[in-house]
């Protein structure tokens, strides 16, 4: 196996299908999976907006068995590994890069908060060095707002000179640009660094990052991966300026109930609306709601009922 | 089996012990569990103060079962199931009844933030439906502190309400008294409430609480025991402020690597010290400052070393 390309452009953290009894739905997952390579989208399978964290370890690695299984190239998927209890984190993260997958996505531990950069160095340096793949390609996962656990600018450079062929990048959620463009400019050698959502997709190009990972390109990504694909031109600015649209409508419900709902919709595939709990799936209100809203910028997901 | 009795007095989150590989050690947790029970302890093995979110779902089930093989009563053990996975709350929490846990703490799932009351109840209601057993005993597990998800006196209720079979007590570790208090006067019918310190034990007896469930008990058990047996007597004050003095210490360190260092002095057995990441173990300017502190006091742990 040679060694993975580090990734670049779009990619999302696919949403995970659910069947009747709540179990994930891996032959659903697959398709959507298909259909977001067709858009040059790549596959940040087990993000947040997977509902990763409602998974449990055996039920992701059956997962991407059966992604990699039904036709899915690992090299283009960016698999979340990270998980509270280093144990998980080990043994998902092995089995992620030995099935080849071009990179894992990886959460801090969240459930103790006010934890030591020292503390949370141990635990990504516990599993690099337990896993002990020199194919392991790690993406840290940075998203204070949910985790409650925040990647400190130090944490992140110790880890890249103590790695660095294995940390190779980072998706920043903090939402937060200011925190982006510290990491732009602390002169990280090809450190990949993706904004964690499209509304920074520009900017980040414009400041050297790599792309963007975000929720919104499972239901938009063919537009995303425009603005990424011509980041350079003078249409730039209207082209995020209309993603920024689309964005702002599902950030007026919740995202992921959102998603799913939109997959349902577009894909006149209604099993799509089921959630895990703690999530609950958009109510009729809101689901009319959504509706109208894209109904009325005339927005479409094309080729999601061929995937 | 016979259905089990509600729990009442004090209760630990045991501290995991790990050995040199970091993988938990299940001959070392029978002696401390041992060592509990002898001084009237019970045990909330996987608490936050056990590490329980850094151990996987196939550790914990290993370790229960090999506690049992070794002579602890399930009776007294009011094991920590609730996870992040619904999957993973499911089996584990299934395993523990179908052992003869006495009871089961439940933790939300804690990675989603902002969660609805529909979404959690649905969560703790699908547990309980999956699981199917009429022996589960449910302790909510309040830790907003931690956790970063609340559980609210309406979700409280409405669970109650459902299940007033199953539902039937909570852990309280707002560290909010009037939290507690107003659980206290809901007028929820013999549910036990337990205070997450024994900082309220007192005050919990006095309001008709059903005693304490405390990281301390682990390094203070015979002492807080003491105060349960003897809430009504006239020297109860007087055993809470003497309480309140070793807790006051320990709450000075971060707590987990604390009790296990004390563990480790008192104990004479230094492998008690390690932690998994993300915590880390006191270092050795720390550690000298909780001996003196302790010493100070003249504070020990009875029976330890025999155990």
């Amino acid at each position: 196996m040679s060694a993975p390309a580090k990734f670049f452009g779009v990619l999302t953290p696919v949403i995970t299908p659910f069947n009747k009894d709540l179990l994930p739905d891996a032959e659903r997952l697959l398709r959507q999976c298909k259909w977001m390579l067709s858009q040059n989208v790549g596959l940040a399978v087990f993000g947040t907006n997977s509902e990763a964290n409602s998974l449990s370890t055996g039920e992701k690695i059956e997962l991407i068995d059966r992604l990699v299984e039904g036709g899915i190239d690992p090299a283009r998927m960016m698999a979340g590994t990270g998980c509270c209890a280093l144990s998980d984190s080990i043994k998902l993260t092995a089995h992620a890069v030995k099935l080849g997958a071009g990179g894992t996505l990886m959460l801090p531990p969240f459930y103790y908060k006010g934890v030591s950069d020292d503390g949370l160095y141990a635990n990504f340096s516990e599993i690099i060095q337990k896993v002990g793949d020199s194919n392991l390609r790690v993406y840290l996962y940075h998203i204070p707002p949910v985790s409650n656990v925040p990647l400190s600018l130090n944490l992140i450079e110790r880890l890249i000179k103590e790695y660095p062929d294995t940390v190779v990048g980072i998706k920043d959620s903090s939402g937060d640009w200011s925190n982006t463009k510290a990491m732009l400019d602390a002169g990280w050698d090809d450190f990949r660094i993706f904004a964690g959502a499209e509304t920074y997709l520009l900017d980040n190009m414009r400041n050297g990052g790599a792309g963007c990972i975000s929720a919104t390109a499972n239901v938009n990504p063919a537009a995303i991966h425009s603005l990424f694909a011509n980041w350079r031109t003078p249409e730039a600015d209207a082209l995020q300026a209309d993603l920024d649209v689309v964005r702002n409508i599902f950030q007026k419900f919740p995202m992921i109930p959102a998603l799913k709902a939109a997959a349902a919709i577009f894909g006149e595939d209604k099993d799509w609306c089921r959630v895990r709990p703690p999530l609950v799936a958009l109510d009729a209100r809101q689901l009319a709601r959504l509706t109208k809203a894209l109904k009325a910028i005339n927005f479409t997901m094309p080729g999601i009922r061929q995937a």
